[in-house]
């Protein structure tokens, strides 16, 4: 069935839906055309798109019994979390019942002498640090905006931290699913490795809500670094800047964070988070560790950064001034989105071979320049994963058109080098045909084939990853 | 169809799949029953298990060839590397093709700036850290036994080292597989991280050659550390050596190899590898780092295990010294076979979370103890794994009793306190109540759609992780 064809199809259901869940859910379910807008957009730049209904369950048992009623009417599910995904990922492009499950907040279990927690699937990173503080751990994995963990582990996020603490695939131990006949599993153990059957946990790490809902996480947990060492480090070049953080890296430096902004993102940040950085392209860098090794670590990074046009390294001893510091990078979207008034913002990642990362990005900032275009540049450069911010006027076509092609050239040249379409982004209604290029014809009607398992009927975030919810190709 | 039937069934279509490809492959086909022998068993318990042919492909294109002549025939197809596994995860016990990848043993490409290599099947892991030596990159994942890197993605292992550089989970960036009707399929790029679609490369990792035939694997090196320091320290009692363990993961400290032996095990390596240790439960220990760190490191651990009877760490200085302890570990497997004049070894694994790991120590010791069994006790403690070797005389059924007795015992504690019941020697046949027990019906039901998915015609490894090859449950 095409989405068009399954929205229509969808809407008769989806009253049937919210009709026998209206008593029971009270406020938590709504069809009213204003409460459903607020789901209808995400941080993305896919347009709106309404759902017919949003539920918002605060129990796995609720969870159940909806996408089981959902399952019978044939409507289809969309979990929905903090709303912040950037491909659309969470988009009700066919209707029906958007799962609102940012009102899971508790933590449920913290084990600290196992270094691991279990957490409800609506509870944000900034929560469950919060939570965390008084143990002497921290979870580590920091998108830019603060996230649902279940949204985190749909899209297979990182952030400033996964160079070295790892993605969401590294930090996620175990699942609680709910899958698309209504049907419960639970995916791994509290154990640190396993070699009992299949993956199950790493096949819904990144599936998008396209196989099941996740509806309890077992995460992994990190010990508060004894010292600690933030600072912002201006370059020269863009290049220099990034040639420091490749020779880091093949180094073996166990760096925490290492992040690029190039001019433009400093001009956005400074105005934003009014902060009062030289406009030049800076890492914002953080080193965890004993006393005596981040000083070491230090070392080692200013020797490398001095053969590269290295400035000086002005260190953010305060908490609040290192707090400061890396909440102007995680607001790097607002502030790239205040740069020009009624502004769209696009963010768009690839990810790369180290190696290639400075020709990665310094041919993204040669097109954004001659294209005339405001594109802040940033990123978890340690990985190889950057970012571009396109700041783009709603109706100018031509400024659009010039942002597509630096898009698609910046995910060719990825490809072409052995990486990948998205880091940590995710697929969505954006990256679709770039996933069929990444991948082949054999490796995505095998990912379909996994999906048919699991969802033969399609409901589960329909429209997603392979484009329409029928699988051509199978049999 | 039952294994039996299947067996039965297989014989006609194996001896017509050896009539087409006998000329061609000459030497590489093997249908003699005294060449067949050397498959039919591994270093498991499992009895001996013919196939009805092998083949020894030496290309990707030669792998297809012979699944599509095997799926055209229904005939079982058994990924075979160095017949080390643990659990007949290898067997042929319906009969069928053996695929011995062995003779895949090429590094294609190594990329020490982007610290990744890209490696045949059949490549070992003593071959490949030998092809490195001179790139200052190490491939860390090490199981006991020099097996393949395909046999190693198969179980999902691990090893010494997995405590602080991963398992062959963390360390296997992509795959090329090929599936079960003879399709190619890449999965993963080498970008470090990626949210591009379903983690197909993760799906296959531990599957256990029943989801595809991986025929070349991208994998993660790592630097070689600048500074190293090995050594054996012998303590008190066997409960003062896990706490020491516990305490040092908990602390943060970022040991490289943390392995316990129980006194038979010092036992059995003293006699097997000339080694000269005080036979008392004993950590074999090694840090890596610059010179600081390991210092510093040394002095964190040893002031923990000062508090728990630790005695004199007795250092390996010499590159050689430091090769004969680690040799003698991975050796420990033949050591305790050695203990008693032919005897059959029965080894298995849990894993728990980490502050469970002397409480499950002690349990196990204490029964093989009171059972008056050999049966040394050793592992890698620091990630809360590890194995018990029951050494056995093949026709004393009481002792086979009372080990199967204490496995049973084992897996049932590690799966109470929220462990699982292989941390690294897979499911194969010794373990498929454990499995089911472990991820319940539900969970293992969809492990089945998985397969079903993927292998119709269940030619893959059958017989394996879920019993027979029907899959009963399914529509």
């Amino acid at each position: 069935m095409s989405i068009a064809a399954r929205r229509l199809a969808s809407a008769d259901g989806g009253a049937l839906l919210a009709s026998s869940f209206a008593a029971e859910f009270g406020p938590r379910l709504l069809t009213n055309p204003a409460a459903l807008a607020h789901y209808a957009r995400s941080e993305g730049h896919h347009g709106e798109h309404l759902p017919d209904l949003v539920a918002r369950p605060t129990s796995v048992e609720e969870v159940q019994r909806l996408v089981r009623a959902a399952a019978e009417l044939s409507v289809p599910v969309v979990p929905y979390g903090a709303g912040t995904s950037l491909e659309g990922n969470a988009a009700a492009i066919a209707g029906g019942l958007c799962l609102d499950l940012s009102g899971m907040t508790r933590v449920l279990e913290i084990h600290p002498e196992d270094m691991l927690c279990v957490v409800e699937p609506g509870v944000t990173r900034e929560q469950l640090n919060a939570e965390l503080r008084t143990t002497g751990l921290f979870f580590p994995v920091d998108p830019g905006a603060n996230a649902t963990m279940a949204g985190m582990i749909a899209t297979r996020a990182s952030g400033t931290n996964a160079v070295r603490y790892g993605t969401m695939r590294e930090n996620t131990l175990a699942l609680k699913v709910v899958l698309a006949d209504g049907s419960l599993v639970r995916t791994g153990t509290r154990a640190r490795k396993s070699s009992a059957g299949y993956d199950l946990t790493h096949l819904f790490v990144g599936s998008e809500g396209t196989l099941g809902v996740v509806v309890e996480a077992t995460l992994r947990l990190h010990g508060q670094p004894e010292a600690l060492l933030a600072g912002t480090w201006p370059f020269d070049t863009l290049g220099g800047a990034v040639q420091t953080v490749i020779a880091t890296i093949q180094a073996g430096i166990p760096v925490a964070r290492m992040e690029l902004l190039d001019a433009a993102a400093i001009r956005a940040c400074n105005l934003h988070s009014h902060l009062n950085l030289p406009e030049q392209p800076t890492l914002f860098l953080e080193l965890h560790g004993s006393e005596a090794s981040v000083r070491e670590q230090l070392d080692m990074v200013q020797a490398i950064g001095a053969d590269f046009g290295g400035g000086a390294l002005a260190r953010a001893v305060e908490t609040e001034a290192r707090s400061r510091l890396w909440k102007a990078r995680h607001q790097a979207l607002p502030a790239a989105r205040a740069m020009l008034p009624n502004a769209v913002t696009w963010v768009t990642d690839v990810c790369v071979p180290i190696s290639r990362l400075a020709d990665a990005i310094g041919r993204v900032q040669a097109r954004v320049e001659e294209a005339g275009l405001i594109a802040p540049i940033l990123g978890h450069v340690g990985d190889g994963n950057f970012h571009v911010f396109f700041v783009l006027p709603p109706d100018d076509e031509r400024a659009w058109t010039r942002a597509r092609a630096i898009n698609e050239a910046m995910v060719e040249h990825a490809l072409a080098v052995g990486g990948t379409c998205t880091g940590e982004h995710g697929i969505g209604i954006g990256k679709q045909g770039a996933l069929l290029r990444e991948h082949g014809p054999e490796a995505v009607l095998l990912m379909r084939r996994l999906k048919e398992a699991l969802d033969p009927q399609g409901i589960l975030n329909p429209g997603k990853l392979f484009g329409d919810a029928s699988t051509p190709g199978l049999d």
